[in-house]
């Protein structure tokens, strides 16, 4: 039986390129116009594994993500790195001079800014996703409206590209993750990262004793990131990934850590996919 | 002579309600389109000093700011905290029923997509502004679109709020930073924190290392955010900001972190906007 593994977005975007990557061709994907629709997908059953994007390198942590990850317990299996593309695609036939809208994801408009100045006779107006655009046109056989997508909706949903690359900022590598309800009962043999959370006080050094646990047990940093408690004013929690050789040694600065630092929890391990 | 202060958006923004809040109502204020315009108008010498979101509960840090601030070498010479309310707002004699369209920033616009959710009939169209917006519905008489914005803007611009609080997370806590391109020339009386850039190389216990030589020196660690260094693979930036009681102890912990770390660099010292 195929996967059942939910994305955020349509068939054709990068969450569906993402789930591809990492599970092959053979899924049955469930397409959630949110993340809060992902997460529901899962706790109901009807999704088995869910893929995030997590943070990118224009806008940082998607923190939004990290509380539904957090809050409703899910786990963290496995994680993928993507460039995200942005092109702009139409019906065949069509041209960029006859194209009227861009209907489209707010973020994607927002990063595609520069280059519609370019094209001021372009109207953007705001839709629920990218890819599912690209499907409108092609199934509705829409005139004058193009989509922003990526490379695979434009082969999946039979479009012209009428120009790539269109975002602004060029580089955008984004973090995906891979996550489900079940505690995860894989064996430990690739597992070589993982990410964790826990609470501190506002107390001087406190988050340099814990780091200084990490370093002791061999564990490597790479990435931290420090939030304010809403709710209460001088605490603060830390989202901390690390990577590491021996889960042996993991597992031991894993017992230190949960005697050390406040509301401790994994958020998952996983084998590193930074190639 | 009053200030010139430039801001992102237009009057009666929350950037406007932030200048107002730090220099009071006798400031000349330069609505900028975007944050590359507002660090132009800094550069070019139109404006003296600049308003800039930093970060907020819901996103976290706003990273592409971070980055103007660090590439322009600008200064951070106070910050500000203010709660963002999005407002939705039409000509007097308008209800919620006649409004056809909503114009708004993209941002706006998604953090208010509950909302809207349940007044299909709106059609959300993306606009450059929040307030803008406003001021244009107020100018030119337009009826049947409303704006998101401030309370602020309805009382500049006579409008009437159709519905207040239309976000969907309600609380949002935004941090804004005051910079300037001069160097600072101030005492040091009301200084009590500091905003910090570094880079360290992917070695195990970097990071700790320099925590600790903070937390030796009694400064208190507010944030902290590490970014991978996108043309060096395992070099990673970490942006952190600290309180300290002490001037003397702060400029003892900076000399030692000159040594200690790569292109460290101090964005600003200032007094802290936390009540």
């Amino acid at each position: 039986m195929n996967k059942r593994v939910a994305i955020q977005g349509a068939e054709g975007s990068n969450h569906h390129k993402v789930a591809r990557d990492f599970y092959g061709p053979s899924i049955q994907l469930i397409e959630c116009m949110s993340f809060d629709a992902l997460v529901s997908c899962l706790l109901d059953g009807s999704a088995a594994f869910g893929i995030m994007a997590i943070e990118n390198t224009i806008a940082g942590s998607i923190i939004p993500n990290y509380a539904l990850i957090d809050s409703n317990n899910l786990h963290i299996i496995g994680e993928e790195y993507l460039n995200i593309h942005h092109h702009l695609m139409a019906l065949k036939g069509q041209q960029i001079s006859g194209i009227k809208e861009v209907w489209s994801h707010p973020m994607a408009l927002l990063q595609c800014k520069e280059f519609f100045k370019k094209h001021p006779h372009i109207k953007l107006v705001e839709d629920t996703d990218t890819a599912e655009v690209a499907k409108r046109i092609s199934k509705e056989n829409l005139m004058s409206i193009a989509a922003i997508a990526p490379k695979m909706a434009a082969e999946i949903f039979d479009l012209v590209i009428l120009e790539d690359e269109i975002q602004t900022i060029k580089e955008n590598a984004t973090r995906f993750v891979i996550v489900q309800t079940a505690v995860p009962t894989n064996g430990v043999d690739q597992i070589n990262k993982a990410s964790l959370k826990f609470q501190l006080d506002h107390k001087r050094g406190s988050l340099a004793a814990i780091l200084n646990v990490l370093s002791d047990c061999k564990m490597n940093l790479t990435k931290i990131q420090s939030l304010p408690v809403i709710e209460t004013p001088w605490k603060y929690s830390f989202f901390v990934d690390i990577t590491f050789d021996n889960y042996r040694e993991y597992e031991k600065a894993m017992t230190i850590m949960a005697i050390m630092a406040e509301e401790f929890k994994v958020l998952g391990t996983y084998k590193n996919g930074r190639k």
